[in-house]
This record gives C-alpha cells, sequence and structure tokens, in this order.
C-alpha cells in the first residue's frame, strides 16, 4: 500500500496555486497517495498571532506576488498578473472542498477552481462561479451547495482545522506524512521523500 | 565580469545556516560572484510590524527547528539539536560581518561563527566568542572588536539596513540580484539560476 500524504490547504491560500497545479504529478512519480483536505487556516492564524500579511507588510505582499509569478514560470504554469485577493470570505468553497475530498474529487475541482480564480480573476468563494464550476465537473450543483452550506457542511469543515490544529499546522499548504509536518508549496519535494523514504522502511 | 549576487543575511538568523554553509560552493556552480552583506533585520521586523515568533506562536517556533534538521540533512549538514536563541543581542557579530564583507573575509567569518553557534551552541555575539573567531582565522580581535563598536562600525551597519529597506527585503536571508530579490534559504536556486539568466541576455 502506498504511502499517504495528507495535503492540507485552503482555497484562497496564494501559495497553494503552485502546489495545486502540480501535486497530482508529483505523487505519482513519488507512488505515494494524496488526501485533500482544506481546513481554516484563518482561524488558526487568529489564535496564533499570525498575521502573515497586514498593512504594515507591503514589502512581504508586493514579495508575495513577484515570488508567486517567478516560481509559476520556473514550474511551467500559467500567469495572468495578480488576482483579487480575499477570496472565499464565506467559506463556500472550503467547504465544499471538503466534500469533494470525502468523495474523491477534489483534485479536479480545486485546480478548476484556481484556474477560475488565478487565471480569469473570479472569486470562486461567490455562488454563481462555485455553482459553475461544480456544473462543469458534472456535479448537481444545488444540492451540493445545500449540503456545504448545513450545520454539518459547517461541521465538517470545523473538524478538519482540529485535526489541523492538532498536528501542529500553522499554516497552508502544509503537507503531513505521518507525524512530519512540511509546510510550504516549496516542501513538497521534502515531503514526498520522507514518504518514499516512509514508504521503503 | 559574472553577474554578482548580494546576500543579504543576520548573524543570529536560524534559516541561514543552510544558506551559509551551501553558498560558496553553489555560487562557484553557478558562475557567480557574492557579497557578504550583514543588515539589522530585526529592525526592520519592527518597522514592518512582523514579527516571525512571537510567544504564541509556538507551533510555529517548534516546526521550525524541525525544519532546519530535516533539511540539514537534507543538504548533508551538520546539526547538533537546537541551538541557543537568540543570539548576538548587541550586534557585535553583525557589525564585525560587515567589516569582514567591506575586507573579503565574510565567508569564512561567517561559517566559522556559525559552526560556533550551531555545532557547539556558542553565542557568536559574546565578544570573547567573538575574539576567539577572529583569532582562529588569523585577524587582530582587538582592533577589529573596537572598530566594530565605534561610531563608524555602528553607521555601517545602520548604512547596509538602510540599502536592504530600499530594496523592499523584510527577512533574512535575502538574495539580490539586480533589482529582484529572493527571500529565504530555499530560494538559493532561484536566485543563482536568474543570476545565469541575466548573465547570458
Amino acid at each position: 500500500m502506498p504511502t499517504q500524504v495528507d495535503f492540507f490547504f485552503n482555497f484562497g491560500s496564494t501559495y497553494s496555486y503552485l502546489s495545486i497545479m502540480r501535486l497530482e504529478e508529483e505523487a505519482a512519480k513519488a507512488g505515494v497517495a494524496v488526501r485533500w483536505r482544506p481546513f481554516n487556516v484563518r482561524k488558526l492564524f487568529v489564535e496564533q498571532a499570525n498575521i502573515p500579511f497586514p498593512k504594515e507588510k507591503a514589502a512581504k505582499v508586493a514579495y508575495m506576488w513577484r515570488d508567486i509569478e517567478r516560481r509559476a514560470a520556473r514550474f511551467g504554469l500559467e500567469w495572468n498578473g495578480v488576482p483579487p485577493y480575499p477570496v472565499d470570505r464565506s467559506g463556500l468553497a472550503n467547504r465544499l472542498g471538503v466534500i469533494a475530498g470525502q468523495e474523491g474529487w477534489a483534485p479536479a475541482f480545486t485546480r478548476a477552481a484556481y484556474r477560475a480564480w488565478f487565471l480569469e480573476h473570479k472569486d470562486f468563494g461567490q455562488p454563481e462561479v462555485a455553482a459553475s464550476l461544480l456544473s462543469g465537473l458534472g456535479q448537481d450543483a444545488q444540492t451540493l451547495m445545500s449540503r456545504a452550506d448545513s450545520e454539518a457542511g459547517k461541521s465538517a469543515f470545523d473538524a478538519e482545522t482540529d485535526v489541523a490544529r492538532s498536528l501542529g499546522i500553522f499554516g497552508a499548504p502544509t503537507f503531513v506524512v505521518g507525524k512530519e509536518i512540511f509546510w510550504g508549496h516549496d516542501r513538497m519535494e521534502d515531503a514526498m521523500d520522507w514518504a518514499r523514504q516512509t514508504d521503503a522502511a
């Protein structure tokens, strides 16, 4: 059985774009199975007094977008200028992502959502955008959005956030192999290598 | 003439260990010239309301050391457990580093200082530790420490911090190629590649 890597991310995390568009290919190469697990990273930021990009950090924010642009080019990913930010304020896309993860269509949904955000500059948290993404994947948009907005849908997202907290996660994306956590799109290779070693051991 | 990469770092920056021990070899491979430029990253943290590791961020601090340990192994670097932190509170090692950068012995001094910190768990900002490091390199410790503690020594360090701020730098280490900045030990390869492309253009 292949080693499992849990991919904890958030719909709205900017750097996650650089992982989301490459993860399936890299996991296949490494021979590892991935679980896609959206969690509420903003809630953990508040709890941990972690404010990655306040207004005093204009230099850091400007750098972030330039770094993502350069790294997208490095990885052969598309780039269409700085997208709107923040997105998914209501958490709709994240809660849909939790359902998608449970049902096995998270990779396609997440990639489609990030393409809409980064390349078409749409907020995938807007109900009409989310509905269009779901329909495009042959899913029943209205049923899924009702489930995502239900108490059960909200609880499922909160439960994933509790798991993330208990693992010591403080940012997104984070790759988890057993009890080891690897933070940042730039630790994907480290996580894959760790999973391979675990598998071989 | 080879393209120049400016390496802005701080004596006391933890992740800088992973760059300092590898930088000369990587620069030689890439055929680029490096200037070693210590600056006062703590001053910029305060100005920019950037507190990377406050006490609420216990999860992030624990992660930092584990990440450095794993990455040291990945790069074949030595590791001897978590070293004392913070170090060089008075800035002595940083001001000595500015002089070393001007005089061309910064790589040897910085590597020796980080070995003392990470492998022997000594604070290189303590005068007796700094003096020993200088003497070990055949330098006149007392003269250099007087220069580092002089008004001129302090001004030189402040001036480097001003340059860092004007470049949009907000953390250490940061690699600079022309007007492009690359933050983090994990962007060293990006910076070297950028310098090569600039050189070829």
